[in-house]
């Protein structure tokens, strides 16, 4: 599923569904959108308009994301929190096999911006557009052609992988905020370096494609980490 | 070059400058356009301004062909004498080979109609988009776009993968080792779970594919546990 998270433009959430529908995609979840869908984006969308009518819109990124499992970050951009991106070529194969199993959804931010980093933070994977390097600035719609396009073409290439029944988005948010917690109250984390630390421990572990087991152990550690600080308090005390 | 025959919209025109723009193609013809560029083609082009400035403009498509050694067509349709035809991903190899040496046209029919058959007499190759068999009618831009990205993708030959630089084993055992030393501590883990646990961790944490950098994260969180613990002893005794 596509999920375009503050979109300005009414032409390009046509555009978008158009293009979905072209390469046979039909969920759409609108995140905080910036305009509404209107005549221009009915227009634009031709033989895509069940795709626009049947698109969800939700006031919020977390409202956006329920029932994800498997959530991929766009950027154009690079540097940064953005170094470990794949390519949609790359990525496809590995976004078809998920898709089969469980709910995969590619989250596009707002064409001026993008996603910026607090909306990446709950990606496991990044995925950048090869383009030519003065020229990164792709327009949304097309953007999500391309890789509409490239999953397209993955499905009909299929090769057998296995594919891990990762945990849903908020059983592992809630997990990171569980862990977060717990690193804050050893000192391993402080206000200074919090930020930062996640953003690496969620790429870290993003990789790894969390399963809900993964989760359970990781969520064990947490509260283990925790009960043992809380203790220490008390004896402090 | 791309050559564009009987466009009708100029929104088209601009979205295509910058699509190409955004590929690296820089030479635009315009065959016999049923509208000229204007304000919103410009809008539209974005970064691909100069791509649309420097558009020649031909009144017939023998004008337009001119020069040019290899052409290829478009079409959205099957059958007749489309029958032949490549996908972008399979002809793009050829035709940037093709561009070394001499120069190709790839040609985009109108919005409504795509190429005649006559159009396509001139052609030596037809390429059609791969598109859920129910919707192949793709907006003119998007189709430029798609062409584009292949060529662009064939021509850097190999894509530059990004292969991450792992963590040499000792670095990472030392790690596992500290790790399960604080978590012992702690008693996340016991004499009884330990090997299966720390299994299951070395899993997880092994897919991901641990970078020196992902490694010190792990370390420096072993080491504020143990130290965490270690200062409870003492407070203990």
């Amino acid at each position: 599923m596509v999920i375009l998270a503050g979109t300005k433009h009414p032409g390009n959430i046509g555009s978008v569904a158009r293009a979905m529908h072209n390469m046979g995609l039909k969920q759409l979840r609108l995140s905080a959108p910036q305009c509404m869908p209107n005549d221009e984006s009915e227009r634009l969308a031709c033989g895509g308009k069940a795709v626009l009518e049947n698109a969800s819109i939700h006031r919020s990124l977390k409202g956006a994301l329920r029932g994800i499992h498997f959530l991929v970050g766009t950027t154009g951009k690079t540097g940064g929190n953005r170094s470990q991106t794949c390519s949609p070529r790359t990525l496809a194969p590995k976004i078809v096999a998920q898709a089969e199993k469980q709910r995969v959804g590619i989250l596009f931010g707002p064409e001026d911006t993008g996603l910026v980093d607090v909306d990446l933070l709950a990606c496991q994977m990044l995925v950048r557009i090869p383009t030519d390097p003065r020229a990164h600035s792709i327009n949304l719609a097309q953007a999500v052609m391309i890789v509409c396009y490239e999953l397209l073409l993955a499905s009909l290439v299929r090769e057998p992988a296995r594919v891990p029944k990762l945990a849903p988005v908020e059983q592992v948010e809630a997990m990171y905020a569980h862990l977060e917690q717990a690193l804050l109250q050893i000192g391993f984390l402080s206000d200074q370096n919090a930020r930062h630390m996640m953003f690496a421990l969620r790429r870290l572990l993003g990789r790894a494609g969390l399963e809900t087991a993964d989760v359970g152990i990781l969520r064990g550690i947490a509260r283990q980490i925790a009960w043992y600080s809380g203790v220490k308090r008390e004896g402090e005390d």
